[in-house]
């Protein structure tokens, strides 16, 4: 059974926050606790929950340490999955020294780009290869995920070289709207749309 | 009337797509294009324009410089928006470069980081301040968004420090959820959401 999207992005964050949990000391939760830290209801918590089999809660809560290992089952490729960044200006540099180490399943291997500044030097703690290297790369390293950070105008040029590569899931940062196969899965992230949204909310509340 | 958040979403994205045709001389555009362009249907962007009482279309398609302004009126703030970046670390910086000359009706106008080495400094083309300045600038010079790009446990203080200034939109960037009155309108973003979610279906497509 395939979950619904909005699913599987609730469960990577109830995730988030039952790890923050666990590093403070905290070893059960109760739904009602983590839907004030999500902005949702408890009642949503609880079925997120029971879609993915765990229904196990007792006067405590649920136990943290076992909830974090059933998302993890869900979700996680059990034998992790390798991600490269392509574009290492600001954002590019941002996103790899931030992912970096926060999911032991999902790792940023490499980073690619066309400044010979930046290529073959390591870069937020991973190598930075020129991007002519980067089809063959994946082949050989058998990665799954790419994040494209590169200027707009080489986004589509970039996608359709990972498409032929074969990789399987894009993450765009560009502001240039992407076409790829039923065979990718693709998931685009537009700031300015996060901040047009805020703006327009922002207007309303002002009345 | 409020428009549902969704729409919001896709009215910004649809304007974007419109600027990039108006650049390549494109005066007019079929809904099932724009539709393509947003991996959406006809039916779907049809309605969204309907929504905003726009549906004047003729053999050519909608007039895209005739839509830009409408969207414009309905998504803009007819004063313009000024907006804030607190945290000028990588992300900070990226965010910043990125966003600016994007939107004449939204501008960052400001930096705020607590590292001597970025105050005072003119740092992706805006002014970094002290974030001890931050309520003050808030309040002196009528800024309606902030964008928090600081480091995850700085998160809450520098929201409480923010909505005490009487800021009314927050986008978090950090990976530390946000509570804030009703008042103020949050956005969050968590690229290891999008990038957890993307892991999920593609190991879906591997099956």
């Amino acid at each position: 059974m395939t979950l619904p999207e909005k699913t599987v992005e609730r469960l990577s964050q109830y995730r988030r926050t039952l790890i923050e949990c666990l590093a403070q000391g905290k070893t059960h939760i109760y739904s009602h606790q983590m839907a004030g830290l999500h902005h949702t209801t408890a009642v949503q918590v609880r079925r997120d929950l029971m879609l993915i089999g765990y229904s196990s809660v007792n006067k405590k809560g649920y136990n943290v340490r076992e909830l974090i290992d059933v998302i993890e089952s869900i979700i996680d490729h059990p034998k992790g999955l390798k991600v490269i960044v392509v574009g290492m200006g600001n954002l590019g540099r941002a996103i790899t020294a931030y992912f970096t180490g926060k999911r032991p399943k999902l790792s940023i291997v490499a980073t690619f780009d066309v400044d010979e500044n930046k290529v073959d030097r390591v870069i937020a703690g991973v190598k930075c290869y020129h991007l002519r290297n980067m089809q063959q790369f994946i082949s050989e390293n058998d990665i799954s995920i790419a994040i494209i950070s590169s200027p707009p105008e080489t986004a589509v040029a970039i996608t359709e070289m990972l498409v032929l590569a074969g990789i399987k899931g894009i993450l765009n940062f560009t502001t240039t709207p992407l076409n790829v196969p039923h065979s990718v899965y693709l998931e685009e992230y537009d700031m300015i749309t996060s901040i047009e949204k805020i703006a327009y909310f922002v207007k309303g509340l002002g009345d």
